[in-house]
Order: C-alpha cells, then sequence, then structure tokens
C-alpha cells in the first residue's frame, strides 16, 4: 500500500465511522430524531455496523485500522513502525470530518434541543428542581456525548481500567484474524465478525465510560465539539480527555503483548 | 443479462424491498398490528434485512440494483449507460407493485387505524387539546410514513443534504465490493453487508428525514399513496418529494465521483 | 438421502425449530419469565434464528425443509414428489414435539400464568371492567398464541392473503439459492441469510396474523394445546386453523410458479 | 494442540466469555451504567456475541471448547477423553478471571448499586412494604445475577429439564459442525453461527432459568462472588448450584448420543 493510499483510506473509513458512530449517538439522544431514545441496543449496533461499514469501505485502500490501537499493536507485532505516522494522521482528520458530517446531517436537530427551553433550562435557570435536574440530564451533557465519551462514575483508575479491558478484547478479535497457523482464518468475513466484536463490546463493557476503546474516536470529535458553533454547548470536558486516548493505547500495547507471547 | 431478466428481476426485488420495508412501517404504526410501537431498532433491522430478501432473490436475474442511486452511480464508474432506463423502469414498477402489497397485507388495520376516532380524531377536530395533538400525531401523517418518508424539521438544504450523506455511504459500500485490486472481495456475502450498511444507516442517519436514500423506494409509494382509496388518509406531501428523489441522485454520483478518484 | 434420514432429520429439525420458535413467545409472554414483554423484535430475532439453528443441525440429514411449503414449493419446482410423504410426517410429528417441549421447559410459568387471578380473572370473572378486560388480553389467548398463531382482525380474505404473501417471500428466497445458473450461490451462507428472511417477514409481515407461513408449524402445536392438561386454556380456536396452513400451501405454490417463469 | 495451548486457550477464551457475558449482566443491571435497563434483547445478543468474541480468539490455541458441556460431547462423540482435564481447568480458572474483571470494569457501578439505600434498603430493612418488596428486586439478587444463574421457580425438576433443554439443542449445533458427510459444512462461519445459536437458546429458552447450559460459566463466577468483598452482596445461592452444572452435563451426553445413533 502507498502512503497517499493509507492516508486517504483511514481519512475516509475513519470518517465513515465516526459520521455513523455520532450518527446512532445524535439519533439516539436529539429532540425532532425519529429515533430517539431507541435505547443502548441501538448504540451498539449502531456503532459496531459503522465499524463495519467503515472497515469494507476503506479495506482495500489502507487495511483499514481506523485506530491509533489497532495501528500501535499492529505495530508491535509486526515490529514496523515505518507507516504508523501516516496512519494516525488519517484517523485524526479523518475523525474531525466524520463528527461535522454529523453536526451538518443533524444541523437543525442540533439547534432544536439545545435552543429548547424545556431541554437546557431557560436563562438563569439552576438544578433545584427535579425538572431542572431532569433537563440538565437531558442537555449539553449528552450533546458532548454524541461527539466524545465521558464515565457516569468519574474515577480515574477504574475509567481508565475500563477502557484497557475494553480495547485488550478488541485487539486480540483483530490480531487473530492473521492466516499464519495460529490465525482463525476469517478472511474477508473478518470484517463483520470484528463489527459484532465491536457490538460485544458496548453491550457489556459500555456501562462505566461509553466505550472510546479508540483514541481516535474520541480525540478528533472532541476537538470538533469545542470548535463548532453550538448553542448553550458547554464545555468539551478536556480533563478527561486524556483517559480515552491513553486506556486504548495500553490495551492495544497489552493485546499485542499477549498475542506475541500466547498465539505468535 | 438480458432486458427482460434485468427489467423482471428490478420490479420483483424492487417490490420485496418496498413490500418488506413498508410493511415493517406499517407493522411499528397501525392500530392492531402485533408489532405496534416495536421502535426504530425494529425499522433499522426491518429495512436492512428487506435489502437482503430483495437483493439474494433478485441478484441472479438483474444483480439487483433495486435502487436508482445505485444505477446511475455504477453508469457514471463503468461508463455505460445503455440499461440504465430499463433498470430504473424495473424500480418504479416494482415499488408501486410492494407499496399496493403492503396495503393487501395490513388492509384491516390501514382501515382500524384511519377510522379511529381517538386516532384521527371526529369529524371537525381541531387539534386545539393535547389529545387532539396527539392524535394528529398518530394519524395521517404516520400513514404517509408507511409509504413515503418526511422531515422531522422541514429545512430543505438539511433534509438534502442528509439524504445526500446518507447515500454517499451506501453507494461507496456498494461500489467497493467489485473484485479488481481496490475491492474488498466480498462476492456473495455482498448482499448480507450491504444489507447491514443499510442497517447502520438507518439507525444513524435516519433520524432526521427517514432516510429515503433511494429515489424509487420514495416515488413509487408515494404515487400509490395518492391513488389509494385510503379514508382520511390526508395529502402526499407532494412539496416534499423532490428531496428524496434528488439527494440520493446526488448523492450517487458524489460517490461514484469519490470511487473514481480514490479508489479506481 | 434415505427415507429414513429424511424422517429423522425432519423430526429432530422440525422440533428444534418449535421448542425455540414457540420458545421466544412463551419467553416473552408467561408471569415469571425472565424475558416477559421484551417484545416484537425479540420475537422476530428469535423465530428467525430458532430457523436458523435447526436448519444447520437438520440439514446434513434431510436437507432442512421444516416447513410443507418448502417442500411443496420444491417438489412442484423438481417435478418429484416422491418424498413428500416423508418429509411431512416428520414435519408434523417434529412440531408436536417441539411445542411438548416447550411445555417442559416452561411448565412452572405455564401453571403460575394461567393460574394467576389478576392474569385469567377469578372464577365466574366476565370481562365487564377495563381491569377485566385487559386480564382477557393477557391470559388464555396469549398462552394460545405460544402454540400457534391468530389474527389481530379476523377477516379470512386478508388474513389468508397475509400469510400467502410472506410466504411466496419466504419460499422465493430458499429456491434462489440453488447453484444452477440464475442462482445466487450461497452455499451453506444460505441457512443464516434463510433465518434473516424469516427474521424479516416477522419484522415486515407479522403484524397482522402472526406469521405462521409454515403450515406445520401451525397445525402441530395446534393439536398439543388442545391435548396438554393445562389450567384454564380454553379453546384451541380450530375456526382460523385452516388459514395459516392453506395459506403458506398457496404461497408455496405460487412461489414455485414465479421460480418456474422468471427464474428456471 | 500442545496441552499448553489447549490450557491458554480455554482459560484466555472462558475469560473473555465471561468478562463479556457477565459485563453485559451487568451493564444492563446496575446503577449508574449507561445501558441500564437495556432488556432481555441486550441480554442475549450481549452473550451470543460474547461466545462469539470467544470463540474466534481463542479458536486457533485449543478448538474454543469453553464450556465442559461441549468438552464432554467431544469426548463422547471421539471416545477420546485424554484432554478433557486440561480443557475443564482452564475453563474452571478462566470463569473465574473473567468473573474478577466484570467487577473491576464495573468496581464503581457495584459499589453505588449495592449502597444505595433506594435499592438494597436501609438498614434492619425489612421487606414489608412495597417499595421494601421493589428494593429486593434490585438489590443483591440481580447483583448475583451478574455472576451465575438463577430459577424464576425454583422447581429443582424443571430447571434441570430447562438446563438440559436448552444444552441439548446447543451441543447438537456444535457436534453437527463437522466435515464429514452428514456435517453441515460451516467451517470458519461456525464462531457465528454458533453465537447465534446462544442468542437463540437466550431469547427462547432462557426465561426459566436464565440458561448457563455450560457448567464453567455459572460455577467460576459463583465462587467469585463468594470471594469478592462486595458490600450487602448476600448469599450465594449455593443450594442451586449443582443445577446449572449437573443439567448442562446431562443435556452434553444427550446430545452426543442423539449424535452418535442420528449423525454418525
Amino acid at each position: 500500500m502507498s502512503s497517499s493510499d493509507i492516508f486517504i483510506g483511514e481519512t475516509i473509513g475513519t470518517a465513515i465511522l465516526i459520521l455513523l458512530g455520532g450518527g446512532v449517538c445524535a439519533a439516539v439522544t436529539l429532540k425532532a430524531s425519529k429515533a430517539r431514545n431507541a435505547g443502548w441496543l441501538a448504540i451498539a449496533f449502531g456503532w459496531g455496523f459503522a465499524v463495519m461499514t467503515a472497515v469494507y469501505i476503506s479495506g482495500p485502500l489502507s487495511g483499514a485500522h481506523l485506530n491509533p490501537a489497532v495501528t500501535i499493536a499492529l505495530a508491535i507485532k509486526n515490529s514496523d513502525w515505518s507507516n504508523v505516522p501516516v496512519y494516525l494522521a488519517g484517523q485524526l482528520l479523518g475523525a474531525m470530518i466524520g463528527a461535522a458530517l454529523v453536526w451538518v446531517a443533524y444541523y437543525g436537530q442540533f439547534h432544536a434541543h439545545l435552543t429548547d427551553k424545556e431541554i437546557v433550562g431557560g436563562p438563569g435557570a439552576q438544578a433545584t428542581t427535579a425538572k431542572a435536574v431532569e433537563a440538565e440530564e437531558q442537555g449539553a451533557g449528552p450533546v458532548l456525548g454524541i461527539f466524545s465519551t465521558g464515565p457516569e462514575i468519574r474515577n480515574a483508575a477504574q475509567n481508565l481500567a475500563t477502557e484497557i479491558i475494553g480495547t485488550v478484547v478488541l485487539i486480540l478479535a483483530v490480531l487473530t484474524q492473521g492466516l499464519n497457523d495460529k490465525g482463525n482464518g476469517l478472511g474477508v468475513l473478518g470484517g463483520l465478525v470484528t463489527a459484532l466484536v465491536v457490538v460485544s463490546i458496548g453491550l457489556s463493557l459500555g456501562g462505566p465510560t461509553g466505550y472510546a476503546i479508540n483514541p481516535a474516536r474520541d480525540l478528533g470529535p472532541r476537538i470538533v465539539h469545542a470548535l463548532l458553533p453550538l448553542p448553550n454547548k458547554g464545555g468539551s470536558d478536556w480533563s478527561y480527555a486524556w483517559i480515552p486516548v491513553v486506556g486504548p493505547l495500553i490495551g492495544g500495547a497489552i493485546a499485542a503483548g499477549i498475542y506475541n507471547v500466547a498465539f505468535a
């Protein structure tokens, strides 16, 4: 693969991943969306099929890493870091493009949601009544959640552990798809199975932190959230931003280690 | 493929697509349906598996385009417009047959729903009470939604953009399934994966407009809605009808352009 | 295939089909089931994966028809009726065994549900209050629905049409899986895709009648319902029983005709 | 396969199975989980995709039994018991590791749930009010349910029968995947199809007992539940523990018998 194919493939693929992944969060969250309140199963399937779609489209160009944790783990496994910067650059750019496209596709919904008095509260609203507390739970926080992840219980050690555990599962599933004598021989089916692994991680390990398991998936859209002219959008929660970057990278490295010891 | 195989395949295939796709909307919407209120996940899976069923049945005859946006994009990609009119004619006819079959399968449900006083309101009812507003939201509008799509927020620019974005994703997934050196080699699996791509688009990008992403899917049933003798059916919203035709065609052309630049 | 393999395969396969298909209806319906009220999506996926499981288990023995409509359609397509009686006998016996196994697996749940005063009403209860009407809707009727299908709106013409339409879709999907030059070449994938076709029919066409689309699936369990010593079970609705037998057989014949004209 | 590959493969695979399977129960059950109340469909898909993920990762090392019932059934089928102890040891160890990882990933959620006054009741609380009864239904019982299974209606004969029936279905599906002349030839697809069989069993036969269908899946996490320092955790229900061990083993043996008589 040429560097330009890798860059274009990762950019297009990660843009589609985040467009569809952020899209399902917007669909389930925002006022005036037909899918509002479709629930966690919709979120989990939505992200899984987002991965599948992006993998099959970008696979022929770049091999469809779409995730710095995949890129790092493969570099460790293969002891080849030559293309890593191109992969990472494409992934971050693609994630930002994807997040911006979610904003385009749900433009009116974002505006309607964030300017709805019942959702974000009136001027000077304080969360002193049950109604107001509920409003906070429906307003700016969930809108940030369309872009990037956040914990239900803020505890750096647990949040990091949860992201590491989820990423180890993802990367082990990716690494064991090789065709060597310890590979599972999935071949072209790998894109579909990886997608269902992502559904599985979402259903099973997404509860505490929203399962970033991918630094680009979280950081790129968070930057876009900070840049976009959304009304009443609130902060971008930068104090948490390091966890969904560092956790998945540690998880990818651990998975590569397990693979090299047990499977290679 | 002969012209008659193409016409018969596209007619049968698009009829099955709309029978099953419109069917799930009827199932979830209408009074006296066992699936009433099954939710957006049912809609998204229902349309996706409708595509899968139609693709595997009609594939051997016509290649299963079932969507003018697919036909146009393949014509651009291959610079071959010879069979385009036959494909389009079969698709529009099939979509109308499919919509009529939904009406047959749910005949009693349509009548029960549209003549229910609590749903459509009594004679001369005006939406001046909460009850009446709710009735409007359950009545003729959703019944039109069984046939064709409509926006939650009526904004031509955004609605068009959302349809374009969704169609670009769909058509890129279709075009990259080729077996050339930049194809993903899905082969017979392509029907299943395309179906899950459609589930993904439904979950992630269906919220604002109901994801036509297929001109025949929207126009054919809208014509049938205008023709059918449904009681209290209301208008067919022709002022919106151009968007789900033009948007997907633009999206298909853009996807073909991206493909020719980045993947060919 | 030998006659004994066909009989054993169809008996085991149809028993598993009805055990899992009836099982999901019991799971979603009965008091003291962990899956109670899991909804229509659970029903549709449950029946679909029931078909898949039964097909892959019994396929090596009998080819996994598991449905008289499939057997009749293949006999018409191939002009070979020699094994038809063996297939039908295995299917009906298997369906009865499967329904009895549902009763074993949910034994306590059936008893708890049908003897619950709030569900079936007290002795001499009449549906004269809202509470009592609701009780009727939760009691014996849904329990019969665990065994066999019934219409939401009782209209023989529509009910028959709905069953015919659903079966045509199913049988066309089965018949086009051949490996001749108009087949879609699904091969071993056929079991999975057929399962998802059944999910599709359930989501899209199941609303009016509960989609028997298989005479054995409906008749065998209805006989078992009539025989089992269930308390307060009510009647077995024999006046409706011919529709889910005749409708699917007509649908299978129509699909075979369409196949022979358009695909052969 | 070497004994060490088998042991490592079964340990890693069963750990991933229980991490993801227990994880979805935690996700749906615990306070402060984003997936709380996602419902039975999420549970069934979560366990199914847990099986798929574990099978594809550990398959290259150990063949991915991950379940003593599978190991026993294959030993009976092949009359080869040589590696059985290694398989069982890896499975039990893996199940315990997986359950401990669920506790790590949901650490704060477990604590928040089990110390919530509204959920577990205050000191000395007695279930004398509707509120208190509801609290019991949300508290320690469901938390044990994250680790191991329990019946809705406690009846040893029925509970055993339900576990036997479910396991027979699972093991027949596993045994018929061989490539001999009575096998269904699934090959690498087997992992995906087995996962959907598990979804099917969960949807259809999980209602009464929570479908252990795997002795290690139930016993390992129950031991971990007894050992973990969870506040207000209640007992580990050891009086029930033999049923999800004995039932699946009987089911596995019956399935191997059916296979040897009907399919071999």
